[in-house]
Parts: C-alpha cells; structure tokens; sequence
C-alpha cells in the first residue's frame, strides 16, 4: 500500500524500513496530519488478507464476539464464509469491565483463529490488548483490532502501528471523532497507513441500546479522513432486533464495512452472546445488504457465495 | 381512521364525540398504553392533506426553517414541490433560546403558509407552542409540529390532542425513547391516533454535529409503537455536508419520513440557514433516496414528480 | 427590587407599569443581556415572603414533591418548619412523564398550600405548567417554579414574567448553562428580576443517580450572572442517602439556597416519594449545614428555629 | 496494611507473597467483591509516603500536570508544600491525544521528582502508562497514577496492582461508577489494596466545563466502596476560576482527597497550563479549605505548615 509522508513538526519524514518510498510528501501542522482526506482525495484502501476496504464495495466481517473453543468457533466461522463474510472476527484476548468475567482463551484462541482460517480461507481479525503481545499476535492475525477501552491507549497505538498490520481501530466510547482521528495518528506517524476507523456507539443517556450508534460519525469520518470507516451495529445496540436496522443505515450513510457479531448457540455464549444474529438472521440480513448496496450504486465485497454458486451450476 | 379504545387505569373509554367508534378495546397498564405495537400490528397510517405517513412508502417534508417572507417561502415551496416534497414544512412561530432572536412571523407567517399551499398544492405542517394558539393554528394547518423543547409540554399535547389534526411529535432532545412514547400517550389519549414520531437527535459529549441522531431509536420506535416514525436529519446534524449521508441512513433503518430543511439563500436565514439545503443538492438528495427505496423494496410516496411528468409526455 | 433596564435590540427600555424605576440602563448585546454579573455586581436579592435569597445566606425550601392531602402536606410543612426552611414546596400541578400518573390536585392543591401557609408562616413556593393558569396560581402563592421540562417553553416564561412574581427557574435536564441563563432573559425581559436559577441535574450516561447534578454550574452560574442560584439535591439523585452529602456539596459551591424533598412517609408518596428525607434526616442534614454555613463564613437563613428558641426561653 | 482475602469463584484465596496475612475471608460473587464497604465498613486508609489517605482527614496533593523542567518542577513543589499538600503531583509520561503534542520528558521526567522529594520532603504521585514502564516508575515514585484513557487498561491495571504501590485510579470520562469499582478490582485482585479512587469529570453535553464532575459519584463510592475517594477539581472543569467551589464541594461531598494543578507559569505550561492555580490562589484555597474543614468536623492532612509554624515560634 501507499505510503503518505508528512513532513511537519513532530513527524519523522523518512519511511520506516521494508515500506515503499512514499507518494507525497506534504506540510501539515495540528492534531490531525496523516488522516487528512485532502492528503489522499481517492480514500485509502486496506487489505486484510484477499479483501479491500475502502474501495467502494461493502465487506462484512463476521463471527462470534469471543473465541470459546473449536467447535463453537469452526461452526461460527462456517456460518460467516457461508453467507458471504469476506473475514472473520473472533477474540482470543478479552478485555472485560470485570477481572471475573472470562478474559478469554488467549493464545489458545488464536491458534483456533487460524485453524478457522484454514478450514473457511477467511482472513482473521482479532483484538490485542498489550503492548508486550502485538509481535506474537500480528504472526498470526491478519488484521489487528484495538478495542473502544483501549482506543487512547497510546502505547498500544504505537505498538500495532509499527507491526505493519492492518488496524481496525475502534472509537471510544467516551471518545469525540476528532480524538478518533488523532488515535489514528499514532498509527499513521509509524509509517502504517493501514487503518479502518470503526464506529461503536457512544455513552449517552439513552439507555435503550447499550451504546448510541452515531451515524453522523460515519460520514464525517469520511468526509474527514481517508481511512475507510467500519460500523459495529452489534456491539453499539446489544439488541439482536435492532442489528439489522442499523446495519443498513450504517451502509446507506457511506459504511465501507461490518463487524457483525454472529454465533451459532448466543444463549450459551460466554462474552455478549445476547447480542449475536443467529445464523439465519445473518443470512436474512446479507441478502438485504445485497439488495441494499444495489439501491447504493456499490457491491458486496468477497467471495462468490456457496449458495449463489450452487444456484448457478 | 380508526380508533384505538384502551380500557384500564387512566384511560378513558368512550371516543370523543365526533372521532369514529373504536376498532379495538384492549386492556392496558403501565405508561405505554395506546401506542404499543401489539394492539395494530399493521401500524398507523398518518394522512397530512394527500399524503400517507406510514403505509410503507418513504414521504419527504421539506421547507424553511422559519416563514420569513412570502418570496423566500414561495420560493422554497416551489423547490419542495418540484424535487417530490410530500408536503411543505415552515415555521411561523419560532421557539429561540433567546428572547432577542426572531421569533416568527407568527400569525402573518400562517397565512403565507396558506398562500404557498395554495400556490403548490402541498400540505402544510407547522408547529405550535402556545396551548392558547392550538385551535387557531388547526384551522389553517394539515398537521401540527411539537417541537423538541416542547414534546413534554403536557398542556400542549393535550390540546393538540383533541385538535383531532395530524401531530408531529419531535423527541426532546434530553429525553428517552420511552419518555416519547410516554408523550405520545397524551395525544393519543384524546382519542387522536394521528401522531408521528420524530426523533431529531439527542444531547450528547459530541459536538462535531449539533445533537446526534439516534438511528437505533428510529429501529425501536417502530418496534414498540405502531406509530409512523419521522426523522428530522437537517436539525440533528446542523451540518448541510451530512444532511444527505444522514436521510440515506434514516431511510435504510426503516423512517417512514424525513422532514429536510431547504433554502434558496441559507445565508440569509433569519433561523437555522446554515443547516439548509440549497435547491440542488436537495433535488440530488431526492434522486438518491429514489433509488434507495428500490434497494429498501419501498417507493417514494407523492405525487407524481414534475421532471419525470415531463419526460412522460 | 430595583430593576435593571438595558437598551439594545430587542429590549424594551422602558419599565412595566407598576414596577419602580430602572436603577440602571446599559447597552447590552447578544443572548446574554439582563443577567450579566457586570449589571450587578452585588448581586440580586429574591425576596419570597419574608426570605431574601442571594444575599449571601444559605436559605433551605422543603417539602413534599407533590400535595396529596391535607394531613400529608400539613405534617411535612410543619417538618419544614420545626427544622428551620424559609419556604414550603409543594406540587399541585405536576408534570408527569405519563398521562396515567397522578397529575396533582390541581387547584385543591393550591388551597391546601394556602392552608400550610396560614398553619406554618411559610410562603409557599409551586410549579406553574400551564400559560392559561399563571394568573389564577400567582394570586395564591409566593413564588413560581418553573420545572425542567418547561424551562424552555418560552410562552410559559413570560407569562411568569409579567406576574411579577418570584420565579425559581429550573435548568432543563438537556439544557445547557447557557440556554439557561438565555432562558431567565425571558422573564428578566418582562421586568422582572425576581428570579432565582436552579440546578437540579442534567442527563448523562452514569444511571447510578437519577440525574447527573452538575456541581461546576453553581459556580458557573454564580459568576456569570447576578441572579441567585439555587440546588434541588433530591430530583438530581434520586436517593435518600446522596441527598446529605450532595446538599453540603453545592452549599460549599456557593448555592444561594437548596430545595428539599422531605415527606412523612415516603413509602406511601403518590410521585417521586422514594427519593425524599425522612423528617430525622432532614433535621439531622440542616445541622450539618448549619455548622458547614460556619465553616464558609455564611448564616442559614431564616426565622429562628423552634428547638433553639425553646432553649433560649 | 491490612489485606483481605475474599473466595469465590476467580478470587485467588492466597495471598501474594510478601503480604500479610488476610484479615479477613468472606465470600463473595458478581463483578464487584474486594472493595465493598461491607468488607471493610471502617474503610481503608492508603498510606503514600508519610501521608495517610482515608482517615477521615482531607488531604491535598498539588503540582504541575507535566514536569517541564528542573527549576519549574521545584518552584512549584515549593508552592504545594508551602501551602500544606501533602504529596507533589507531576506527570513524567503523559497521555496526549495526539501524537504531536509534548509527550513528558519521561525517565528525565522521573528523576527530576525524585529531585523535587529530596527538596521538599513530599511523597510523589506520578502517572504510569505501559505495563512494561511499572517496575522501573515504581522504584522511584511513591504512588502511581493510572489516568482516565486508562481505566480499563487491565493488562496495566495487573501490573500496577502487583506492584503493591498505593495507586490512584481515575475513573474513565466515559466510565459510570460501577465500572469504575470493577476496574479497582483488577488492582485489589492482586492483592494491593492501597487504591484510591478518583473522580475527575465525565464526559456529558455540557461543554462549559472541560468535563462535568460527577459530585453525587463522590459519596456514591464512598457508600459502596472501602476505597477512600480523591478528587481531581482541575482535570474536571478545566477553568482556574471554578476550581475553588468545586473543590470545596468534594470536601464537603466526603472526599478524602483533593489533587490540584498548580503552576508557577501557566501561560507557559506545555500541557493543560489553562487550568493550573497561580501560587496566590492555591494558598488562598489551602486556607478555605482549613476552615470548610472545621465546619465538617475534619481536619486537613499533612505536616505543620511553614507559616503556622512560623507563627508559632
């Protein structure tokens, strides 16, 4: 991918190591340099394993919130290719309000991850939670997700910027969209310009939902920034019912892609299972972003799906 | 339309004279009686002059902010007509946080309203503010505005309520979702079913927009309620560059209206310019949502639109 | 009260009949105009029967949310009385969230407190909802209260501001400091300065409390503007046992006066009676406060005490 | 200091090496379990240096937000001991939200408040941000500060909390209080029971103040938890001049601590200088603050102060 080099107070102008020279150079000043849209008007696009974000066409990205074990995951992983996910989501490590709750299967869970990669060929994305970690995580990962607690968590930022991996970067919940873009920036000032901006939902009065799914973010993310922007309709609501909704208002309002959580038995998940589609809601809801994207003048990212494959044997 | 009679505490059981006898009698508790989903399934359906709210089909209101003067208003009914407006919207009573802004055109403004709808053929939809100015506001207007800082002014619904006109019931914007249907209740327990929701976005930390819309609750809202749901996306966002990313969005998560702000000068605005759509971008908007409603499986509702007449002929 | 004219738009320079003359007249500009400290650097004195508020004591209203009967109200107003308040609250209109809750008895409601002020002395403060009703409530009472959901319905503000009467305002619960100093311009621009401000929480995403009061507003308030500023420590939390710690918190803001729920049996309240003092309570915080009023150099204001004149005999 | 073993599931029963022996054993479920007051209703007091926090008395601790420079960080730990705080506050790696603002002069940062101990005798809390910096910030400081971007940082949490250092965690902009209690668990799951819970703002619409502390949230953790409570009046308003009511607030709140930016130069301040107190105005506050304390029956923390003892001679 491209890299953008600004040159300015604070930003190292040489490219690190092993990236390609850069393809502009250009002053900037102010919190918020790299991610600019003026720097790149096409919007960047971010490749996580086969799949582009941010070239138009929607990706959905689904799979459970955590990895449990096998079963539960190659059965969830099998749901997500099967409908047309163009990667898998899934955590090994779970950064939980409670140190009771379950934190996680941790390196145990990405070795799962990747055996689900090799049973469904879908890229996996996968949190990490400490600086020490993001080396072992990114040998394996295909795309590093920093969590909404962890989103200034700057050490972190640095530490996942220098991997070189793509970074799916969630907004904090307490967190504006200008402290967004300049989470980013932590990212981008290590040379690492793979980054998907993801709208979570914000804290609010509002109960109703677990989180306030600001779609306005959305598109002045875009408007603001190059970076491809990424909606997690389920952990904003924590309602099933309501994921499709806001599925499909996160791709009218200029989504380049979903993180839907997905789980094949939600009642016996161990970390916000009440939240997941089942597999048949799952699929309802491709085929209506399919429907959806066409109104749009945009495509559904990914694989040729089984069942239209089928169809056309 | 039909009457839905409720029997229990609170709840008076006899329609008001004049309203046509009851379709259904249900016994009901708690603070969310008459508009519950359950008790019509098939939902509401609002009609303001020619226009019905909530049969499926996706209605556009668009108008100034505030009546200032019989040419610009002229002028943007004009524009709301021919883009495909359902009806015009216009304010001749203004609510300002301040005593020294513009306060409407008041009773003058209602009779330009007239004139435009005269001059269009387009329902008007105003608001009021005054329990005292109801009954004078309904012998002009097809359908009444309660405004965000209004919508737990209990005196006014009330009065609007037995009105029996079409009511528009704005969210107030440090209310819940549940507060808004409690406010529905006193419109609806005057025997008056004609009321549409309208959420118009909420206070919160952020304030790169100026309230920020909660697309859930537009989900939520027609989840609970048979009520038509109505989204008001000019006033959430304050932003006239997200205005159309932000209808897209309102229509994917099921509105069955939105309410737009247009303007042929927005810079010379006596209330709220800058948030106004210039003429274009509104008729671009149109074309737009068009041909999202086809990927939704909806149609626009409204009269036939002048340009595609044309091309008819 | 002396009364404060400025000329500028908007501002109507010349006293309301029956009102004494200006005291001062000065140019003022932007939504800000009557309010502003720099009028009155010393400060407003609010008299409400024979208690001044604002002149640098610390003034205690208390009393029941809502007036149920005779017995309930005429035991907690001499619960107020024993325990040192200046002032009895009381609702006989409420505005409740729901159509099918208690709605106050209304006009009886006024009598009762008519009656406690006959029983007690004290001037009876109450909430006004309804523009067609200042009139026959101002005839009765000593002060009005403006409720939050009402502090920006702007018709029902000057009404209150022609009456002449003393007005506590309460800060809308999604209202800004700002929109409330703007809201206080519209009974100020009546000519009547007779208004005291009154924080009683604002709506956060933190549940724990009812409300989230916000503690800096006293003080923001204070310094901007010269009218006094008053805290309702009970509908801010919603708990019994924050309303102690929260009362002595905004007295050390600077709160001019605080308005307390306190109830004879709180169990049997017909509205928001699981948030007010028990009467040993509320006897036990106005010691506090009254050894805290040492501490910060301020007296309780007030007629003396019961218990204390009984011991001076 | 006393340590308390609860057994439940995920509760390690043993204590840590090194530790005393658990005073207590009691068994406990749900997300919060260590730090109830039912534990531990005497409370639990944290010993930093000399000083004792959570005795009942009211201590302050103050200095710069960064450590800039030798001759600032002394001339304003002389300013904090002068007038009577009873630890130096200074941040040595700071959090920023962009990349490009100063960083802290970090281990240069740490080595000049050792220096500032050695000058001035006081204990010093200091800001710790990468669970791989803990053992080395630990050395050196007497207490560690875990910022509000960092509450739910658990890997750091973890580390802290094997530390055995006293640690002052700040609760989240966007964190309720419950979460706040659950993220000290993380800490006290270790078996380091030296926390201190500190409310320093949330995030809310109200954007007059830097943030909206959360005063109710004060007590509210005083009643459910053990844990003494600070407060961070500078952080949370961000405007010198409300530091003073709001300070005086939380002690009248029940804080057991203050925590007060102060700065010889703030115009000069290369992070947060804004909201610093002048030398002048800290001491004017250290004094109301003796006094507020005598109206609340405690007394100020610390050692005798320089003009006191001068007095006295």
């Amino acid at each position: 991918a491209p890299v953008i080099i600004a040159h300015g107070p604070g930003v190292d102008t040489r490219p690190p190591s092993g990236l390609p020279a850069p393809v502009a150079k250009v002053a900037v000043t102010g919190d918020f340099r790299l991610g600019r849209r003026e720097l790149r008007p096409q919007g960047t696009v971010v490749r996580i394993g086969e799949t582009s974000v941010g070239d138009g066409s929607l990706s959905v990205f689904a799979g459970p919130c955590a990895v449990e074990n096998e079963q539960q995951l190659l059965a969830c992983a099998d749901v997500a290719a099967h409908y047309g996910s163009v990667g898998l989501r899934g955590g090994a490590f779970k950064p939980r309000t409670s140190p009771y709750s379950f934190q996680g299967l941790k390196w145990a869970g990405l070795e799962l991850l990747a055996e689900a990669r090799r049973h469904t060929g879908l890229p996996i994305l996968t949190e990490v939670l400490d600086p020490r970690h993001v080396e072992r995580v990114a040998a394996t990962a295909d795309g590093l997700q920093i969590g909404a607690r962890n989103m200034q968590n700057f050490e972190l930022l640095t530490e996942v910027g220098k991997s070189g991996l793509p970074v799916v970067l969630k907004r904090g919940f307490g967190c504006t969209v200008d402290e967004t873009l300049a989470a980013a920036e932590y990212v981008l000032a290590q040379g690492n310009d793979q980054v998907i901006l993801c709208e979570r939902g914000i804290r609010t009065f509002e109960h109703a939902t677990r989180f306030t799914l600001d779609i306005s973010a959305v598109a002045l993310m875009k408007q603001r920034s190059h970076l491809p922007v990424m909606v997690d309709p389920s952990h904003s609501v924590g309602i099933p019912a309501l994921v499709e909704p806001v599925s499909m208002a996160a791709a009218a309002a200029g989504a380049d892609a979903l993180l839907i959580d997905v789980h094949v038995a939600p009642e016996q998940a161990l970390c916000d299972g009440k939240q997941a589609l089942l597999p048949d809601d799952f699929g309802s809801l491709m085929g209506k972003l399919e429907l959806l994207a066409m109104g749009l003048g945009r495509k559904m990212a990914g694989v040729v799906r089984p069942a239209l494959a089928d169809a056309e044997r």
